[in-house]
């Protein structure tokens, strides 16, 4: 794997556009979607097999809502932003639908970085997160404006 | 209330713009908001109040994609879109995180609505939905793109 996985924590001084994050792999199954459906979500396509097959996804699907939580959960494990990852803004497309048998790998670039006029302590990095199935087919494609603490003297 | 709530399924030919819709309430808690981020979104302003007080949110804060599911569930159970809500691309802002002891309010709006060119039993409802807390400090806007279908001959 040629991408970066770095471990220290990263500031704003770390990162650069094009920089490339590897953010693993989880595998979904039926329980998941419905448990999450149930709490989330609660429509036939995410919760029932049988129903599903008579709607636009023709079989059960993830709510695209667990695709993207589930995805978090793996940038916030895998990029160390320092201070953690804060997004104040997001834009989310589903290609297509996650389906039980998918094990999702995720994958983040920077394509900006944006130091804060007014605040010189931080500034302001996009990211953006590609969730794959394991045929490769693209199933969401995430971007989010991060605040990023610039690295204070002492650091 | 003089929003509109109605429960018939709704066909594109139901909606137009301005068209809005009350989606409930529902009262958060810091259980909940530790549930959420230890599963999805396990960062330490999400899951633990001692160590949140040092970060930016000054203390414990939900994960902005716990507030998105909740909104989502308001959503799903109040619009009653013939098909279910099926989104294809949403747009998220946070203008301020959740806290434990606040009440979401969600409210949504139709902003445009447009037939599909290509398929003619279908078009797209652009929906913006608010959630507010009990003080009505605005907390997110959630706008998406829902696939809508056309009413059929039989309906």
């Amino acid at each position: 794997m040629a991408e970066e996985a770095p471990r220290a924590l990263l500031y704003l001084e770390d990162l650069h556009v094009g920089q490339r994050f590897e953010c693993g792999r989880h595998a979904l199954d039926t329980a998941q979607i419905k448990k999450f459906a149930r709490e989330f979500d609660p429509q036939p396509f995410h919760m029932d097999e049988v129903a599903a097959r008579d709607t636009m996804f023709g079989g059960l699907a993830a709510s695209g809502w667990h695709t993207v939580a589930l995805t978090m959960r793996m940038i916030a494990e895998n990029i160390p932003i320092a201070g953690g990852l804060i997004g104040g803004a997001a834009e989310i497309t589903w290609p297509q639908a996650a389906r039980p048998t998918d094990i999702l790998h995720v994958t983040s670039e920077i394509m900006e970085v944006t130091p804060s006029r007014s605040r010189p302590e931080r500034g302001m990095a996009l990211l953006r997160t590609e969730t794959r199935n394991q045929k490769g087919e693209l199933l969401q494609i995430f971007t989010a404006k991060c605040v990023v603490p610039r690295r204070p003297p002492s650091a």
